[in-house]
């Protein structure tokens, strides 16, 4: 199976639109569009075939708004614990989109389940954990390339979150995430614009021995 | 920006064609195409804008052979940890292509670089190496979207892995990835080949509360 020139081009500029979208449209996803979306997170890399995702798509407005207070008191305070310098900047950032996201999911992973008998995970048990988050890349990236968007919310309590999902104790919080159709587009990611950090070239970040 | 549908398929496409490749040419990569591949990690998400993404290039061969040492060390060890059910199978599956692959790269989380002032690492500090994986996840895909494949392997001791990269101490390893041109292509991955596990619809994976 070979890829073409024209598609590796396209790809990276899949890479290059994906944002951490925190400014939504209310207006619901269609049906089945989530459900889609999930299932392309199917042929995600686990280690040892473990595939221990765990998606639980909260509804409910109560639960929800259990999930919403907890990203207000742990904000408040990574907001009284910024540096002087940053801390007004820090203020008028927007960080999540949890209000008009029509689509709220809680990721989880699995660490009791025993499908893959451990292979891969002797060693760095942590494995199973990265395995869930390359799932979440590639739900994001699938997204993206349908025109929705994703923002990943991570300024909040995991217990809260677990109990908000009725999650099992063995399930461990990865990914807090927010979907429905974005209110603009950049190809400069909100950050940035806002100032507080700048990409960098990669090359800086690679060494050879 | 919007993608077509033919682009939305062909990427389903790169999700199921993409492997955990242990079975490498010896060749080498073409000049210029890792700091390419590599180059296309850079518009990865990361929280707070932390880039906390390091990757090593071993060439070395003494370092190399640290690395196999701790893999062989490591996979007996678990070989030996295996359910007497399992171990027959266990024993018989190729789990990396360390000898074979031309390319190896370790990759880190710097775990003490200041650029994102802590932002969204508050609560979930494991956020940063979430970060990595995530850019780990996009060089695979670009690597598979060029023909290179690529393996994690995980069945490996930190430290080895750090000392043999010359890593600095708040580094901490995410990733020990080969790449090369695969020797053979397949849809399924050679652990369900293999008979150790199958893949599952996602569906069973996902509720909703």
């Amino acid at each position: 199976m070979e890829f073409s020139a024209t598609f590796q081009q396209e790809l990276d500029e899949l890479f290059h639109w994906r944002r951490d979208v925190r400014r939504f449209q209310t207006r619901s996803l269609p049906d089945g569009l989530l459900s889609e979306l999930l299932e392309a997170t199917g042929s995600a890399p686990s280690v040892g075939l473990s595939e221990p995702w765990r998606f639980v798509e909260i509804v409910d407005a109560e639960r929800r708004s259990r999930v919403v207070e907890s990203f207000e008191r742990c904000n408040t305070a990574a907001l009284e614990a910024q540096d002087p310098a940053d801390a007004d900047l820090y203020a008028r950032l927007k960080l999540e989109g949890l209000r008009e996201a029509p689509t709220h999911l809680a990721v989880f992973c699995d660490e009791a389940d025993q499908k893959s008998r451990g292979l891969g995970q002797s060693v760095m048990p942590e494995m199973r954990r990265y395995s869930v988050v390359c799932a979440v890349m590639q739900l994001w990236l699938a997204a993206r390339a349908r025109g929705v968007g994703m923002g990943w919310v991570s300024i909040l309590e995991p217990e809260v979150v677990r109990a908000a999902a009725s999650a099992r104790k063995d399930w461990v919080l990865i990914a807090y995430l927010c979907l429905g159709w974005p209110e603009e587009e950049h190809l400069d990611c909100e950050l940035e614009r806002a100032g507080w950090a700048e990409r960098e070239k990669v090359a800086k970040r690679v060494s050879r021995v």
